[in-house]
């Protein structure tokens, strides 16, 4: 099956693809058109949904929202960031960094205070940067490092050893409903009704359902105006949830889906 | 009063801060450093906390969970992008533009089909590349276009005219306590008790305080656990509410805060 996924090479998005041996692997500019890809009809899409240290991927996000795709599975990747550069630390003058990377990395980067940090707009144009430029260094995933040939000189210097990002599986068609796993649903309360939030989550309460995760994101209607995305584990009272979720206000399911290993 | 946000020249923070008459102002490399300087006392801050259509701003969410600064005030301000360009839009080959404001305008550029749009790390950084690069365009506010010297050749290039961005004033003081406006308070559950949350949205609803926003953020404990953001508006029965919120978790109050008008 044809997998969409965020280049360049050497994403961490792309290194998820090749670990789960995605066959082909088709990099995609940015992750609205992996979306368009998988809505197209091109394959299925593996696109990052939240960070541990950064949270949710507002691009992703939004592209659920905006394309009628079902989440079909859910991968936990362990991110490490690491310092590559064709000098040694001691020479080293500038650094380029990714901004969510450098936000990633911020405690040891504030460590070396004379160095200066320049941002970037990807991973691989920190390392594109970095080659062409004297005495720099580019905070890159160890296969980026390898793909461009820098090679790493300081490794996991991220804030979090446990740090993790989240990806979602996204398909044209749902997937087979799971034993065990997770649903996640996009929920549009149209009107401002006060205590409406409080209402839809006793809807999971009085039920003993585990929502995993809530998500606010602008309904693009005007400032103040939110839609929100829930995350809930499977239960036996899930479909009954969903119906009662319906008759109170306007509501998308997006999918239930079980987690998928990834080798290392 | 000095206030410190974020640079360089012509960013929106820059803009506002000289509407608001702000004097002196000093431009911080990043919103991190905004936090930093109003933390050691070197005068008060302004910072972008959301827009309505790009939706949290993570960087300063962070940093009211991370430095204890009171928020008091908010501003909203219209946000309007242009493309500006040495030469005519039939000429233009290439277009520089930030992730956010690609986001914000992807509408209107994706009609322009045949011209590709290059990511850059800052509004500040396009204005540059576009100067530097023949046939290029840049997306832009018109006063950074004014401040880099670059003729606005299209306005109001943004994908909803009622894009607009809520900023917030930060102090090392709590503000007076105001009439009307809004209080902001970080809830963090500690435990994964199912249904905490829906417990205390109830300590709003039976109060009817109306919640204006629930924003989650990555509690940086590891992948699936939260800190809730809570913004509400002031009424008569607010300090209960908050006295009840610390007995069932640990919350901090943020302040309590009138809006501020911003002058055209």
């Amino acid at each position: 099956m044809t997998v969409l996924t965020l280049g360049p090479e050497g994403t961490f998005s792309h290194e998820l693809a090749l670990r789960l041996k995605c066959d082909p692997i088709v990099l995609e500019p940015t992750i609205h058109s992996v979306f368009a890809g998988v809505a197209a009809g091109r394959g299925d899409g593996i696109v990052p949904i939240e960070n541990s240290e950064a949270g949710a991927v507002g691009e992703t996000m939004d592209g659920l929202s905006r394309y009628s795709l079902s989440i079909t599975g859910e991968m936990y990747m362990p991110i490490h960031h690491n310092l590559a550069s064709l000098v040694p630390l001691e020479k080293i003058r500038v650094i380029y960094a990714h901004p969510q990377t450098h936000e990633q990395c911020s405690t040891w980067l504030e460590e070396l205070k004379e160095v200066p940090v320049i941002h970037t707009s990807s991973n691989a144009q920190s390392a594109i940067e970095a080659k062409k430029t004297p005495n720099a260094g580019a905070i890159l995933s160890v296969s980026a490092a390898g793909i461009y040939h820098i090679p790493v000189i300081m490794e996991h210097v991220e804030n979090n050893k446990e740090n993790t990002t989240r990806f979602v599986k996204i398909s044209k068609n749902p997937g087979p409903a799971p034993r065990a796993g997770k649903c996640s649903l996009l929920i549009d309360p149209d009107t401002d009704r006060a205590g409406l939030l409080y209402e839809l989550l006793g809807v999971f309460a009085k039920r003993k359902i585990n929502l995993t995760r809530i998500e606010s994101r602008p309904s693009k209607r005007g400032m103040g105006k939110y839609v929100f995305f829930l995350d809930y584990a499977v239960n036996g009272s899930t479909d009954e949830a969903f119906s009662e979720l319906e008759s109170i206000t306007t509501v998308r399911n997006l999918g239930c889906y079980p987690r998928i290993g990834v080798p290392p």
